[in-house]
């Protein structure tokens, strides 16, 4: 058993806002607006019950203290939060226009970051409200927010890794062949509670045909034998994400399903040795999609590589052409390169890869060969 | 048993469609915008595996027919969704801009009704892409578009009204003295998909002074002898909700906690007695918010009357001061007036109610008189 990781301290989401906020700063912004969701939690470890149409939003700025504006009727919860401790509370009522109580907290002519994830509704309540004010998506101004993870957050990555590599060890050991894909579907869900995630995300079976859906999730179709079958499942372990793929085949596998998984094995393998600090984000994409397309089946991939994975399992950085941010140590995303053959079959292979000084570090570590199931 | 309600056809879809774009003419809109959520699925029956920071929207205008723009890996879902017979399709794909993609879908000068849960990123894309189009969120320009229901969403609200009805009846015959709140919570929850929920979204108990905070869900305090007891619980049933409050005593209540009931009951009834057709939805608020105030429990009344309901438990129409929209035959929504007093204990009590032409009819109708549990 590996030790449970340490619970966050209010020194650490201190540690956090004050980071943000002087980021902010370095970005010419007058502050920065975290709306519910995987910022807020990461900046103050409030989870309200529901993202509502009430406002709730963390204001920091270089001038202030951080300030939490909540709904009255929630502010019990908020201040229970873990990192309440370093926040400032200010409320509103029901009947009230929460946009005018959020009016003091900002500068009326400030440029602001504001969640990816905030509300429409929010944010053209805030641009009516400070017509002189102006706003950027944090994705725009501050993307790699969360995205450098300090110890205790690879910890939890690297026990989510673990957890869902396990899972991986047990499903192929089931039966396939006769069997929907709901029921492996189910079972990896079982498997992935059974190995100690508290959520389980998606739980892909894309067997055959489906499996050149990359969106395919599972379906009531009857595997057979012979059949190509896509396996992406993850979820949170310590809060933190799971994200692995690998591609089995039932039985024994045609000769194009061993060639196509064999380049989509070398093109993973491409964009992982790839990884160093200060290479950029789509040199991690290209490093595969090289591969892929000197193969002959560049038209086949039609997905970016990869994506950032950390309080939620799809954020930045995203390992996609056109984005320059250089890797720095800390980071953690997927490298997920996958052919589809249309109405026949997919291949896909993921690892979670953490960057290191020395260049990448894989957090899923089962066998990248075709696997063989019955 | 009660017939399952029929599937909802291509043609209700289209002609929710319609009716939209008919409306947005009306408000002098050049068009409505619907992001991924409970809009999108009233108007195509499509719902994304995930909400995910890749655009997705529904385009609806008088001049063209629906267009739903998807990322082209999303599309096979976005093609088997129900309503997708009358959509037309446009895809994106990773690596170009998906905002240049939407741009010949929007007048370039037009003002836009949004999702009130579009993502801001999204909203602040379009901006940007078309920087002479304005945008309002539809809770302020249509609000109402999903506010009236049609028989066979009623007939849904009214199954998932039952079931939450069976709940109370079964939950109050459970032991509450010695146990945990989140015992009791578990057992609401699997009452209510027992009864018939495909979906539990809250299961709030709270007992003695977690009672008085209203946003309080269930936690680890003992229930003793003599608590009072916030039971509010619901969830979907065939895709719309339920929401239902019932206050109940553990043993015999002191003459406080009766008194307190009592003024809530008669708050609740006299909501639910005012109304009718062309009533505002504020004079709901003002009718329980009246006798709670004449009790002189005024500023223990710390949230609105009411919220809609119907694919999502909180959504327009709401019960509260300022909101002057006239009630409709076909609207359905919750009221459910409460008092806290802090640090002891609260009362609240919740029945969706739908209008008819002769006035309000309850969705819930167990008793409403103060509950007695062991």
């Amino acid at each position: 058993m590996n030790p449970q990781p340490a619970a966050f301290t209010n020194e650490d989401f201190a540690a956090r806002t004050r980071r943000v906020a002087d980021s902010a700063v370095e970005k010419g912004l007058a502050g920065v607006i975290v709306t519910p969701g995987p910022d807020l939690v990461w900046l103050t470890g409030y989870r309200p019950t529901a993202i509502t149409e009430r406002l709730t939003m963390l204001v920091l700025s270089p001038d202030n203290e951080p300030t939490l504006l909540v709904p009255i009727l929630e502010r019990p919860d908020a201040e229970a939060a873990e990192g309440a401790g370093s926040l400032s509370l200010v409320d509103w009522a029901d009947g009230t226009d929460p946009y005018e109580t959020a009016s003091p907290l900002l500068r009326s002519d400030g440029a602001f970051g504001i969640s990816d994830s905030a509300w429409a509704i929010h944010l053209l309540g805030l641009q009516q409200a400070l017509p002189q004010s102006s706003y950027r998506s944090l994705t725009d101004c501050l993307p790699m927010m969360r995205a450098v993870k300090d110890d205790n957050e690879l910890m939890r990555l690297t026990a989510a890794g673990s957890a869902a590599d396990a899972t991986y060890g047990e499903i192929v050991k089931r039966r396939f062949a006769g069997r929907l894909e709901t029921e492996v579907a189910a079972d990896l869900a079982d498997l992935l509670r059974e190995f100690g995630h508290e959520q389980v995300d998606f739980t892909v079976v894309g067997s055959g045909p489906n499996g050149a859906n990359p969106h395919h999730e599972a379906g009531d179709r009857v595997i057979e034998p012979g059949d190509a079958v896509v396996l992406d499942f993850g979820g949170l372990r310590y809060g933190y994400g799971s994200d692995t793929t690998r591609t089995v085949c039932v039985g024994e596998p045609t000769a194009e399903i061993r060639e196509v998984h064999e380049v989509v094995r070398q093109a993973q393998q491409a964009s992982v040795d790839a990884v160093q600090p200060g290479v950029s984000c789509q040199d991690i994409d290209r490093a595969a999609r090289k591969v892929i397309t000197e193969a002959g089946y560049g038209e086949q991939f039609i997905h970016r590589t990869g994506h950032g994975i950390g309080l939620t399992t799809h954020e930045p950085p995203y390992m996609v052409e056109g984005e320059e941010q250089p890797l720095v140590p800390g980071m953690c995303f997927s490298v997920e390169p996958g052919i589809y053959l249309a109405g026949r079959f997919g291949v896909r292979i993921e690892d979670i890869v953490t960057v290191t000084a020395d260049g990448g570090r894989r957090l899923n570590n089962t066998d990248h060969g075709l696997g063989f199931v019955e």
